[in-house]
Formats: structure tokens, C-alpha cells, sequence
């Protein structure tokens, strides 16, 4: 069995995360069990919730435990196998987490997935055709109730469920406006994704002076909005929320250091018959397979054109995470381990 | 005609609302056009929602304009009528504002109502069996959507909204734990309206202090809350929200005066994947006459108890308005007029 290389949370955060709440160790991979299933990762995925997953506190989720391999989502190929149903050569995802090569029990339902490698780059299952494509669906579909002529925000609009949700939301025949950081994010937002519009929340100091900017690219207001960020974003697009608006909340990424992170006018909700909505997409495995097949035709012909930010190697993950964090990703953030 | 006393809107608060906001005037009534009916107001209710119209700012209604008569909800008996479905005697509800007589066009669907004098005190129309009371069914019903054996929990829970909500909570077989301001309050909660608990806001100094009170009285946490007042209130129940748990916010009382009122924990709607959405009732009505007969069977058969304060003479209602806004009251704001 080959040398594993794996990634794990040394301690918790305090305050910011940074490379050094990270280990990489090396371990024997373990023999093969019946049932099981070893697979070399091609792919791993980061994500902003394993932020919250590194800290201690109440969340959704168990917290990451100290010193075992961190949670992740990956797709690679079938090395051995001890499971009927799979066989070296094939190619699958799971979550294998921060590491080479996982092992995997292929009974359990759900934990080995065979994917289609000849459509679409594989590591798109980890992006516009995974988990953050459906989270974008979920959103705009169940909680926001997307329908044609409606104006459509979300912030991290660039990134892998930002750029999903303009191109379901464009599918569904609404105005959609994004929300980024930096001319050259929402450049791409626009040209690449065909957003109607982007807003660069870096070029404005408060939520007032963004709310102003949302308001020339939403005149008609905004009806819908996707949250990925909270704070200041989601202030100044509260200011801009249409009567009877609809918010999806998936992320709250300027919180997760823990520092106070207050919604300035939670009236707003109550004067213009707002609804906001938290969730997890895990939560919500029945829309999984209309999600995917609309989402696996959009990239198949184009209209969804998913951009990757590609780190080299898994010793680049901890500082790959934390960029993530910060915003210096561009599109979906990956780690390539072969 | 007789000669109506009125109370009109003199100027717009800075701040605090106060009795200097408010002119008292006299003028005849003018007379009767046909499909018109002269009322003489019997009761007028006072409620949250009408400080909200003296400011001018954004809002859901339009604001209250100035040396008009103030907006306001009434019963009382019809003086006269050029409308063939009233005639003298009868006893009827209208937005008859802050005055003793007005003119109402019968013909306007929704603006002339006859109640039944003989089941409940006519009093209730304003409160258990009318817009407080339907209120409180539609966030109960409709966005906290209470079922058997959930712990549900609202503030300013002695009011009208509040205590109607507790009787239709403990008809659904949910556990219902009220908040309100002293103990006199609290007392009334749970001996006269038959709440399991209530916990005493005024005892506590911030959100983290009244957030453990609430542990205490809903052990199993929040499934539903409905939220009258927010600010700390909100604040402390948000932290002990269960997963999905559902929150009908139906006034901020306490952001009404212009100051910062910020939501304190908003990545909790996340954590908790809560649902949070506001709503006014008056946009709902396809719900009223269900959720009349429902209130008024609970009025009949002694279920709800409905408390009112009532302001003698037309001349107190500024200061009682301005109390209810205090919290003085101790259940519903009414002015008596006759």
C-alpha cells in the first residue's frame, strides 16, 4: 500500500486561521477491508466552511477533531478495490479529505460515487456540477423562488457558487447582479459569467455608499439576493431589498474569525415583509439529482463556464484555504494532488 | 351635524414620540353624500404600528400626513346613514381614526363592518377578535407554522398580540413561553392567560443575561418565536433557537424612534438554518375569516381572556399612545370615547 501524505488541524483559530493551525503528516495507508475501496485523489476542494469546522463552537456541524485528516470533498480514481461495485481505473468522488489517497467504505450510501470523466473535467464535480452548484440551485430555486423578470443578487459572485447561480438565474430569465472584490473578479463576472451587472464592494468604505452603487445596477430594486459573505454586503443589500424580498443565507465568511458581526437595520425585515432563510445544502439531498442534471447541461453547453483557482500539491492547501478566506481566489479553489 | 372632536398629527418626532406631536381640534362634520354613514366611535385602539406612520420615513404604509387626523381602528354605532345596508343603531368597526364621529363611504369594500354586539364586549373587535388577534394567528399559522409538542415563545406577550398568541398556542398543544416587562406582567401571563411560563426581560441587563432565563423556561429550546419588540429581546432568542427554527417578526417597537437597533448574532440564521421573515397582517386578509371564527369561538368559551387598558375620553390618547409605546400598558391600548 503507498505512503499517505495528509493534512491535519493541529489547534483551533484564534481569531484568524492561519497555515499554522495546519500539520502535514505521513501515515501507511491501511490495508483493505471488505467493502472498501482505495482512491487516489486527482482533486480536493476548499471550502469556506471548513472555517467553521476548525473552530470549537455551536455550529451545524461537529467540529474538525484535532489531529485527524481534515474534512474535504475530492474526486480522483479507484486504485484498489474490495467492493463489487468498483474497479481500478474508474473514476469517483468522495470525501476523501486533506490528503493523497483515502480509503473508503463503499457500503455506506452516498460515500463513492462514480462520475462521468468524457463530458466535463472531472474536477468540476467538485465545483459548478457538486456541491456549490446545487447550493446555488437550492438557493435561488427554494429559498429565493427565482421566476423570470425578477432582479437577482448574490455576493462572492466570481467564485464556484456565484458563477453557478448567474447562469441558473439567467436561465430562469432574471436580471442578475453580482457582488465581488476587485475590478478584474467583476470584469470577469460580467464578460466571462454574463452577469447584467457586478458591483466591486472593495471600491466603498460603508454599507451606504455600496447600497448606492447596488441601486444604479438594481433601479428597479432587488428581489432575491444570495448570501455568501453577511456584514457590510448584506446591509447595503437590505437597503435595496424590493417589498416581500427573498434572502438565502449560505455563508456568513466575514464571521467565521468570531469577531461581532451585527446586521445594522434587522427592521428592514419587518418594513418591507423581508424573508431570510439559512441552509446547508447536505440538509437537502432530494433536490441533488434535478439540480445536477441542469447544472451538468449548462456546463456541457457552455452557458455555465465555471473558472478554477488551482493550487499545486497538498502542501499548498493551508495557504490556498486561507487565501480562500480572504478573498484571493478567483472561481473555484482547488488543490491538484497529482 | 354634530361638532367632532379630532386629534391631527401637529409635527413628526425627533426621537421619542411625545404629546406635543399631537393637536387636538374641533370641526363640524361635514354632511351626508349618498352611500355615506355617520359613525359616533364607541372605542378607538391604539397600537405599535402608528408610530411607524409619523415618521416620514420609508416604510411599509404610507406615512401619516400631517394636520390630518390620525389613523386608528374603531367601533361604534352607526348616527346616520345614506347607505341602504346600515341604519341607525346598528353597531359597526372602520378605520375611524383618532376623533369622536366620522364619515365613512360605505361603498369602499372593507371599510364599514357590522360586528355582533351580544356574543363578546364590542371592545374585542379591536383586539383578541381583530387585526391584534388575526396577527397573531397568521405569524403563529403561517410562518412559524406551530404544531403539537413545539416550544414557541413570544414578547410582549401581556399585549393583545400577545396574549391571543398564547391561547391559539396552547390550542395547537404547543408549549408557549411569553416575555415581558415585570413582574405584574409575567404573572398575569401565566395565572390569567395560561401561558407554561414567562420570562421577565426588565430582570436582565443584556441578550447573554436573558438568553439564560429563556434556557431555563424552554429547556428543549425554541422551535417558534414571534417577535413584537426586538433589539435584546430577539437577540437572546436567537441564541436559543433550535435547528429550523421558524420567527415571525411582527414589530420592532424598540427601533421605532430612529436609533440603531442591530442584530447582534445574524450568522446564527445560518448556524441554526432558521428562518426569519416579517409580515403585516393587512396584506393577508384571505386568512381573516378563518382566523376570526377561530379567535372568537376562544373569546365565547373563556379560552382567551382578553386584558384591555382603557384611556378615558378622546383628549388621553396621546399619552396613552405614547405609554403603549413605554410599555405602560397592560394589554390592549384602547381610548373610550362615550
Amino acid at each position: 500500500m503507498p505512503i499517505n501524505h495528509i493534512i491535519v488541524l493541529d489547534n483551533r483559530p484564534e481569531g484568524e486561521a492561519t497555515v499554522n493551525n495546519f500539520k502535514l503528516i505521513t501515515a501507511p495507508t491501511p490495508e483493505l477491508q471488505e467493502g472498501q475501496v482505495l482512491v487516489k485523489h486527482h482533486y480536493l476542494s476548499l471550502d469556506p466552511y471548513m472555517r467553521g469546522r476548525m473552530s470549537a463552537a455551536k455550529n451545524y456541524a461537529q467540529p474538525q477533531p484535532l489531529n485527524e485528516v481534515m474534512i474535504g470533498g475530492t474526486v480522483g480514481e479507484v486504485l484498489e478495490s474490495k467492493h463489487p461495485k468498483f474497479s481500478p481505473g474508474q473514476t469517483v468522488q468522495c470525501m476523501g479529505g486533506w490528503q493523497a489517497y483515502s480509503v473508503i467504505n463503499a457500503n455506506t450510501p452516498g460515500a463513492l460515487k462514480r462520475v462521468n470523466a468524457e463530458e466535463i473535467s472531472i474536477s468540476h464535480y467538485l465545483g459548478a456540477v457538486g456541491m456549490p452548484g446545487v447550493t446555488a440551485w437550492y438557493g435561488l430555486n427554494k429559498i429565493i423562488q427565482a421566476k423570470a423578470g425578477m432582479t437577482v443578487t448574490v455576493s462572492a459572485a466570481s467564485g464556484a457558487v456565484g458563477s453557478a447561480y448567474g447562469a441558473l438565474a439567467k436561465a430562469r430569465g432574471c436580471k442578475v447582479v453580482g457582488i465581488a472584490g476587485g475590478r478584474a473578479k467583476c470584469d470577469y463576472v460580467v464578460k466571462e459569467l454574463g452577469f447584467d451587472a457586478c458591483v466591486d464592494y472593495k471600491e466603498h468604505t460603508d454599507y451606504i455608499a455600496l447600497s448606492k452603487a447596488l441601486k444604479e445596477a438594481c433601479p428597479n430594486g432587488i428581489d432575491g439576493h444570495f448570501e455568501n459573505v453577511g456584514g457590510m454586503v448584506l446591509d447595503a443589500v437590505m437597503l435595496r431589498a424590493n417589498d416581500f424580498a427573498r434572502i438565502a443565507v449560505c455563508g456568513m465568511i466575514a464571521g467565521y474569525n468570531g469577531e461581532p458581526l451585527p446586521m445594522t437595520n434587522p427592521t428592514l425585515i419587518l418594513k418591507s415583509r423581508m424573508a431570510i432563510e439559512g441552509f446547508i445544502v447536505s440538509e437537502h439531498m432530494e433536490v441533488w439529482p434535478e439540480a445536477l442534471a441542469e447544472l451538468t447541461a449548462l456546463v456541457a453547453s457552455g452557458q455555465l463556464k465555471p473558472r478554477e483557482s488551482v493550487a499545486q500539491g497538498l502542501e499548498a492547501a493551508p495557504e490556498a484555504f486561507i487565501g480562500l478566506l480572504k478573498g484571493h481566489n478567483f472561481g473555484k479553489q482547488l488543490v491538484k494532488l497529482i
